[in-house]
């Protein structure tokens, strides 16, 4: 397992865009912000530019990119927004040296596409939390704001989810599984299959959620994964917020019944409640660090090393 | 190359549900169509019943579905309708032992899962065309109602397309490119990558159209389709209708650009124009059969046969 640095105050924080652009108030609001935590925001000019799809084209946003995970000065890249992007910059990443010294990758939704590849290809554990921009425009709670604080500067090492239900009879049934977290957002692990940096969920636990994506293309995303294995030899299935993607007819979703078909024919544990995606609450979860999953009286209790020291 | 047989007055014409349901008066007005066209419908009791998201359970749909593959005495299925479910079904029909008749399998949307396990794992030839209900609901023009009867009946041997538009350099210089045409709907076509049914397109015209995605999600699968190498050894990509999609602040879509930009990027020949897809004139596209593509003074000119045969 590969560690990340404990923030210090000073620190430089290096700030990407690899998706979508960011207004520039939201910009200014991550500067701000970062400045608050006593960090040294390294936002470089030129990140954001005007693009069709992006915050930049993509030999820009690679461009930056490679700076902030080569820079000697730093230990950290924050993405400030996801979107849409990420993934086209994944065969150029795959063309650099894997680097001497880990950083922590933060970000949610569309970098996904990143941290699937630092931490299959690299080795390196990361955090799939809020992006930068978040924090930026005032959106976080102080409590969570804290939460993070205390995990980026070394105040804790794990983090608790009291509040995982399991939903077939193997989830009920875990006691003390050792495992690790990997997923993030299902839409953008879709867009890895047979590619080369597909997901790999082997004795992982797979932890997805998603934003305005409809009950039946949860279904088919599902029942592509099963088709291509990912759920054989996946110690279990972890569902974070799903929000949005309510039927045109009903003007409400059916994800539950579409959760209930997958939790009785899948044999694997599956289960809900990891408070991460795109809700108003997006708790932190560490990607590729060692956890511990235990149920007791039907309630799930998981327990994620952050993966930084000092 | 596999043939399908031309139809006869008084065929029977195996109908099938594989993925939503239709309206009891949309299936009538189905069988009503067929019996004006002289064939016999086969349209078995219990094939639609009320379930969250398909036409009828899994078991249900594959079991009408492989009682229309296996029957003797007809040699024709048409499914009713598109909408979600196909891909559920194609692990069931890998079970199958490859039937010692092919036969053709009309449909589209959802129904490319089948189009992509027929004429992969059984090498069959297959017709994207319009599901059945939409001949039963009378949404379907005269002239291409004739057309489509003229091909079913043997009128004709070949399908013509007079619109095809090269969109880069690599198009423009096509002269005389002997292939075969695969693909159908993008989104289902996504759903295949990883899976041991993936979209094959070696040596082969990639066909694609889909209805309601945004720019920026047909941007990321074609990024996916050419990280998993989809876009080697493939002859070249054929765009068809794509319909909807609009950014929710421009309320137009932003198509041109992304399609622009692939056209830049690829190597491959890359055409748009293909009358097929979701639109009102759909016409119908067989696959894996033979095709012939010629561009000149800036026109594309594509003959596909049909693979029928007395």
């Amino acid at each position: 397992m590969s560690y990340w640095k404990y923030f210090k105050e000073n620190d430089i924080i290096d700030v990407v865009a690899p998706g979508y652009p960011s207004q520039p108030q939201d910009v200014e609001g991550s500067r701000d912000f970062l400045l608050r935590w006593k960090l040294q925001p390294r936002i470089p000019k030129g990140l954001i530019k005007p693009h069709f799809l992006h915050a930049n084209d993509d030999e820009q946003r690679f461009k930056f990119l490679k700076a902030a995970i080569e820079a000697k000065d730093s230990h950290v890249i924050w993405c400030l927004r996801g979107g849409y992007g990420s993934n086209r910059l994944v065969p150029m990443l795959a063309k650099l040296k894997k680097p001497k010294e880990p950083k922590l990758l933060i970000g949610l939704s569309d970098i996904t596409s990143l941290h699937t590849f630092v931490t299959q290809e690299w080795g390196w554990t990361s955090l799939h939390a809020p992006i930068l921009d978040r924090f930026g425009r005032n959106l976080i709670a102080p409590k969570h704001e804290k939460e993070m604080h205390d995990i980026l500067f070394g105040q804790t090492n794990q983090i608790e989810f009291k509040k995982i239900k399991p939903l077939n009879e193997a989830a009920r049934k875990v006691r003390n599984l050792k495992s690790k977290i990997t997923g993030g957002n299902l839409t953008v692990l879709q867009s890895t299959m047979g590619t080369p940096w597909q997901i790999d969920t082997r004795k992982s636990l797979l932890f997805v959620e998603d934003i305005g994506e409809r009950g039946y293309r949860i279904d088919r995303m599902f029942e592509q994964f099963r088709q291509a294995g990912l759920f054989k030899q996946c110690h279990g299935l972890i569902l974070g917020d799903f929000v949005g993607g309510e039927e045109p007819a009903t003007k409400k979703n059916n994800f539950k019944q579409v959760f209930k078909r997958w939790a009785q024919d899948l044999d694997i544990p599956m289960f809900q409640g990891l408070e991460s995606g795109h809700a108003m609450i997006q708790r932190p979860v560490p990607f590729n660090t060692s956890c511990v999953l235990n149920v007791e009286a039907g309630k799930g209790h998981l327990i994620i090393q952050t993966g930084g020291r000092k």
